[in-house]
């Protein structure tokens, strides 16, 4: 059985049915409904909600931003509503996901300005065209900070290295996007793709990293006594 | 003035003094000395308590992994339980700090077999030595879920330009540690560049994916109405 209700065509599911097929606990579900981030279903009889594919996909986007990508409630909720103002242009939507995308912890903490204008001066030297608001800057100043308060000024090739390899990954993400036909799902990849291809690098960053530790310092080495 | 207690030769300095040098509010001091993450200092009367330069360098560190890498509290008194314990052999200290930096959160939530299979397919094709353990996996796993989750198989092209991405910082990352010559300061950077890394690598790919879209989206271009 299908139905037209606004909110797509679709197949008809209870919420018992919806919990299962986005693979999602009950409670989970009850929880994003109450947070406002799942859209109301079709109130088929006085006590029957019916829900939908659509439904099933939006659930399902919302735990991998909010499970696998550590976005926040209403960080969740301002990436949602990026993609659902179907009007906006690409790149404002873009814009706008990144910004949500920046934890209040984040930015809470403010970068030093000689770490800011270290990542500034990296990405002009790349020729990087980018914003002055662009969050990264922060983000990537802030690491920078972290590092420099255990003593270690990242020297130059090292910031070369990881800016080559953020446009490796950036480029890959791009790629991924010119593959799709469809402008809505242009846009959910792009915000979608944002936020986890962060967990994406920093995995395989830590299977990287054991191989080479291997390589550089056999487990036999022993750090010399205080 | 400078004392040995046992934790380093240092200068005194008061708690006001040591929250001012390490950047830190005395409420955020207060909290790390609570959770226990700060040793304490030398009672040098009733009632007083002196610090000395290697409380600062501390103090910095717990900021850094707290409030830059993001780590939970108990978290990061494991990165810092590792760094004490001076006699591990790095690349043991190295895998408990990887351990400890997999979040609660990501640990709760378990990735497929599937995408399981498809990162380690990935990173032995890539000749990687890693173990079974390595918590990279998992992480790197759950985010191709979520990918699926809004109907994107990641393409083996776009693994694997993410993989060569995670591997040239893995070398970067490695490369910093050989310039290093204390074994003290090289257990320290490894475990601190491991949790400032992502979000490193996260700002500057924010940078250049701004850059790229402005290339491959220009402005004008809107998305076609519903």
């Amino acid at each position: 059985m299908a139905r037209e209700n606004g909110y797509g065509y679709y197949r008809i599911v209870r919420v018992s049915e919806l919990s299962r097929q986005a693979g999602v606990p009950l409670s989970a579900l009850k929880f994003y409904q109450r947070e406002g981030l799942v859209p109301e279903g079709l109130r088929s009889s006085t006590n029957q909600v019916d829900y939908g594919t659509a439904h099933v996909a939006r659930v399902r986007l919302i735990r991998a931003l909010l499970d696998t990508g550590g976005l926040s409630v209403s960080a969740t909720k301002s990436v949602l509503g990026v993609l659902d103002a179907a009007d906006a242009p690409l790149a404002e939507a873009f814009h706008a996901a990144q910004q949500a995308m920046s934890t209040p912890r984040a930015k809470e903490s403010v970068a030093s300005a000689e770490s800011r204008d270290r990542v500034r001066l990296l990405a002009e030297s790349l020729g990087w065209n980018t914003t002055a608001d662009n969050p990264g800057t922060g983000a990537a100043a802030r690491a920078l900070d972290g590092l420099h308060a255990i003593g270690f000024d990242a020297p130059p090739e090292y910031l070369r290295a990881y800016a080559a390899a953020a446009q490796a990954a950036a480029a890959a993400d791009l790629h991924a996007l010119t593959t799709l036909q469809e402008t809505d799902r242009i846009a959910e990849l792009m915000v979608v793709g944002t936020v986890l291809g962060d967990p994406l690098f920093a995995g395989l960053r830590r299977l990287a990293q054991e191989d080479a530790t291997h390589h550089l310092f056999p487990v036999d080495q022993r750090r010399d006594q205080p």
